[in-house]
């Protein structure tokens, strides 16, 4: 990651500030605003910065004023004379170098002044990548580690790899900023290749770094057999294993050679268009932000013109490990608050990231010095076909009526160390929108003795010899802001099916059953139920369906899947503000954000988070008029198994939001019929003897 | 649909079978062993076909003995000498002409002989659309229906159209084989097009009809408002509401002009061949059989040689509907039962139903004259790309490895009059198989008086004016004999993830979490649980995983859907035997092959189905070593809505039979890595100039 020092002296704020055009409410920071916010910050602790220059780590524009984006977007949408844009802010977080406190700096952008600056005691501020590279570099060179590696005796050749983990505390809060550092090794037969995969050497120890000077401060043994206690024998010497390689050069065997190409092409070109940050495609609009934590962040969501969602994002994502032994039950990554989904995306490539006719979005970063910094192709950007759309063949004519179904994929993939997630935003041609996410990568393992009754072990998995996977869980959080057809009067119900009472007058047969709609009147959190098919909808109860009677509206659909099983009261309960219940409910505040609270590394509970906003049961209608938010929570519960060794095939989650009443007719009803003159398709060759000569 | 007399006189049977080639066990019915099936039975029943003629409603192939087929797949696997084949025997159903009692007729094939045949005493036939089209025209032909239509003084110009349903029979079993007919109306305006939406005018009567003659022996009053009544008034006249069409030629407004097209091009081939009914894709072998009942049958899965699935098949589907009022109670289709998938299936158009490089495959059917009828185009078979397939960035290299996923899809579509079915079976290249139903088509309707308060009717909604939508349910039944890696020593479990008590020696942080294995030791019944993650596995005990030490074994991944909705003792309830639990396991039985029965047709129960066999509790493993069958329910709750008319955007259910521990690594390890040389993507222009300029 390339890094510059600071270049514009303090003196220059004001014709920073000066050049900065005006920006639309829903635009993301700009590098030229994110160098004012800099600048900004370093001169309001001139005289520390001085001595212990600010090293930030992370620059985010602050939600905007609510009530006055809306009053904009109003105005823009029904083309009247514009209000005065809401006021631009950025939260700073920083550090001074080499020293402790955790900073955060809020800083007004249009009049380039600090609004207020405050020390976040006990907090400690999210990690990159550069930063675990210098703790890795900090465990290799102490003399605890290399006494460690003494003892093991390792192999000649080999090469020692360490894997820094944000620590997940476990007691009382921890005034230092840790690090765990896992250590692996490469063996000399792979070591040079770039891929090499050194998780399939798991080492019997791990280092405790404190972030500071990067010194190591303490040796945790890791646990190798099924006892809970780690091995402490000092004569432990390193059992070398295979190889574990998913690189293509180095599996063993070779690769399948008998996959052909598909290639997708649209020869009169795609039919979205992108101007800034909106994205117009088959009657969607909507605004995407490239956002450091959340990755995407979706704002201002209509259809021909009808407004549906104000603001969506996936909020947090934890992964707390079901192996109960120190220090592995320390294990509870939270990737998007300890890491950032757009802080770690990657930088995805043609054709080998996407396939067909793609666009790329940059995202914008910042270096510990406060410069601005390109993260190319962030986001990408496609069309897809989906299938059959819809279909209907009228059996007495034999006329057949099909068009296929399209889709608009928005996808970042982000890497956190060992593991990578694939998220995707999905627009279609029939009025849906639809969230997904693909577990890939690598899992996180520890040593196993040979020897061991892998079978009697319940909470991971021998994935290999040497190797021990242990059970983990994915749990994410989506925070949706609705705006169903107003920005101002969206509520939240769920919707039950029941069978009725047998009754002689209404029901003599037994076979009637159905809808009641319970509307969630106060914050609460509830989960789903396939018994009674409890879906959750968005409505406006002021706006009806012409036939139905009903409020229009948009439900949330998706499978109940399991929540946290830590129990409440250990640490990763107390941190998981979002694991007790599929859904919560709150009042709208711009305070309140994330998941699971806004400062996750080394998080001990206390900052909020789903459980403690819902829990107040506020009543979510009173004078104040907001338009509640949605809180979902699904996750997989990762059983570990050999098929996901030593490279993981993504396990898949889709959910969906539909419309419900919001349209009058299926809004994909004129979507043009599917033709072969327009899908130009081609019938296969499936002979065997083709097979044969290849 | 085209039919021809017989031609082949009875007594060249001989020679008909003389010319019969040796089939592989796994191979469907043919042509000539149809016609020769036929010609048996009708040789058989001499004497009455002079005067009724036999009138076939289906001859199916018949469940080969399970036993005789693995002997003979194990030598052949092995590439031993084979031993005899199996008997190949088919089921001729038919009634004689006019006539009432239903036939069974047992063909043993090879020796062109009847094994046995009976009445099949208070069951009914299976039907088709030559016979809803006699029985359409049979009621709009009665004086009584003509008596209705005179009371309701239709407009000038319009044209009835009559709908014939299976009568879902609400009480004893009715001896007389019936249908109730629906009513509708196409506009003078639109009558004329042959996708013309008769459905957007429900009438407010139906008329049952006597399958023998085609005459209606009573007319049914349509509920047109909340109350339980029908309504009886002489004097209810017509009222004319809006067409609802959704031919594109008749769509208000027109179509979207701006979806671009995309093409998919396969430039050196597919990746699969097709031998026979044998299919080879990346590793995947599997015999594909059309079926007139089941759509399509999977036979003998197996994976780099190693046997997974000995047969799976959609076994069954029913449509409750919740809608209590009489005589609309009645609506409870089986639609693979009573009309069947492969019976109904479309004839698939290139570049319409399929995009890319399409193989199609043709399906039987058989003519009341007992003669062989090709079903053109049944099944279509072709790869898609489905995303990333597994990635790994190494972020101290830069190196990223990434691969695409790649998926052989199989299609059927069928349609039973208003509605719709997709049914898919895809294999991928990470070893996972999915099965995926969309549901479209046009939603079955009633007529509903204006003024009615729409909002207040739970059991379905108000889709247009003058047209209801009722609540109904679509519940699917899979049947899976697994084989796993031998064909005979599957057994099936099923895993919970629990948290692990607190301890202070095992679980000391409360973080722990185990996975706990139950085996099913009996036939049985259970539903899923997202609480404890619950999952069933199909295992092969006898056979350990090298590294967990644990059976391999391939679980179904599915989330749990709403079950049976109606009154257990309801008529729905009592004839849904599997609609009361996500799971059913029991012994294997060729006898045994639907999970609502075998004749669904007015059934009323007592043919046996997963309930049933479920409930016998006998023990799965026993001397007879048969491996038990797992019986998959899954829905959904069709909670009625504007967006699903006139025609419905399809809703889509997916699950997945995984991989566990049956493999030692990642079974997509050696796909080749997803390269631009490789997929030749491009860039999009997605400048706003060009979408003013369209």
């Amino acid at each position: 990651m390339a890094t510059s020092s600071a270049t514009t002296s303090f003196d220059s704020i004001s014709s920073l500030r000066d050049a900065l055009p005006a920006l639309h409410p829903l635009a993301s920071l700009t590098k030229d605003e994110l160098r004012l916010v800099s600048t900004v910050v370093k001169q309001h602790n001139a005289k520390q910065q001085a001595q212990t220059p600010c090293q930030f780590r992370r620059i985010y524009f602050m939600e905007p004023n609510k009530k006055l984006v809306i009053e904009y977007l109003k105005a823009e949408n029904a083309g009247l004379p514009l209000p005065p844009l809401p006021p631009r802010r950025a939260q700073a977080l920083f550090y001074f170098k080499g020293e402790l406190p955790f900073m955060e700096c809020i800083v007004d952008i249009g009049h380039a002044r600090v609004v207020g600056q405050r020390v976040l005691e006990g907090m400690h501020g999210a990690g990159d990548d550069e930063e675990m590279f210098k703790v890795a570099a900090g465990a290799l060179a102490s003399p605890m580690v290399k006494k460690e590696l003494e003892r093991l005796q390792l192999p000649e050749g080999c090469e020692v790899v360490a894997e820094p983990w944000p620590y997940g505390t476990d007691d009382e809060p921890q005034s230092l900023r840790l690090f765990e550092v896992w250590m692996f090794l490469n063996s000399k037969e792979s070591k040079h290749h770039p891929s090499a995969n050194f998780y399939g050497h798991p080492l019997d120890f791990a280092a405790v770094v404190d972030g500071r000077d990067f010194s190591v401060i303490r040796i945790d043994r890791m646990p190798t057999t099924a006892a809970f206690q780690a091995a402490t024998d000092p004569n432990t010497r390193y059992k070398h294993h295979q190889d574990s390689e998913y690189a293509p050069e180095l599996i063993p065997g070779g690769l399948r050679r008998d996959l052909k190409p598909i290639h997708i092409s649209q020869p009169e070109g795609v039919s979205f268009t992108v101007e800034g940050e909106i994205v117009r495609w088959q009657k969607w609009e909507f605004t995407l932000n490239f956002d450091l934590r959340e990755g995407m962040i979706l704002r201002n969501v209509k259809y021909d013109g009808r407004p549906i969602f104000y603001r969506m994002s996936a909020s947090e994502m934890t992964v707390p490990y079901g192996d109960p032994r120190t220090p592995v039950h320390r294990k509870s990554a939270y990737d998007f608050g300890e890491c950032g989904a757009g802080q770690t995306a990657n930088n995805l490539q043609l054709g080998c990231d996407c396939l067909g006719v793609i666009h790329y979005i940059d995202g914008l970063g910042c270096t510990p010095e406060g410069e601005p910094i390109t993260l190319p192709n962030a986001i990408c950007m496609h069309e897809q076909d989906a299938g059959i759309g819809w279909k209907h063949t009228n059996v007495r004519t034999g006329r057949a009526d099909v068009t296929r179904a399209r889709e608009l994929v928005l996808q970042l993939i982000l890497t956190v160390g060992n593991y990578e997630y694939a998220l995707y935003w999905i627009f279609d041609t029939a009025g849906v929108l639809h969230w997904e996410v693909r577990a890939t990568g690598i899992m996180s393992v520890t040593p196993i003795e040979d020897g061991v009754d892998a079978a009697s072990i319940k909470y991971g998995t021998v994935v290999a010899p040497g190797v021990f996977a242990p059970h983990h869980q994915h749990l994410f959080n989506l925070r949706i802001e609705p705006a169903i057809d107003d920005y101002e009067d969206s509520a939240i119900v769920y919707e039950e099916t029941h069978p009725m009472p047998r009754d002689p007058l209404s029901n003599p047969y037994g076979v009637g059953f159905e809808s009641h709609t319970t509307p969630v009147t106060h914050e609460s959190a509830f989960n789903l139920d396939w018994q009674t098919n409890r879906v959750v909808k968005m409505v406006n109860p002021n706006k009806l369906n012409r036939f139905s009677g009903r409020p229009v509206g948009y439900k949330l659909v998706a499978p109940p899947t399991q929540l946290g099983l830590a129990a409440r009261d250990s640490m990763h309960g107390i941190r998981g503000e979002f694991v007790d219940n599929h859904v919560h409910v709150t009042k709208h505040s711009e305070k309140e954000m994330y998941a699971a609270g806004e400062h996750n590394w080394q998080s001990v509970g206390g900052q909020g988070g789903c459980r403690t906003w819902a829990s107040r049961g506020r009543p979510l209608v009173d004078d104040e008029k907001t338009t509640p938010v949605l809180w979902f929570t699904l996750g997989f519960t990762h059983g570990t198994k050999s098929e996901d060794w030593p490279v993981m095939p993504v396990e898949t989650f889709r959910m969906h939001f539909k419309p419900v009443g919001f349209f009058e007719v299926n809004p994909a009803l004129d979507v043009a019929p599917s033709t072969q003159l327009f899908n130009k398709s081609t019938s296969a060759d499936v002979s065997c003897c083709k097979k044969a000569n290849l």
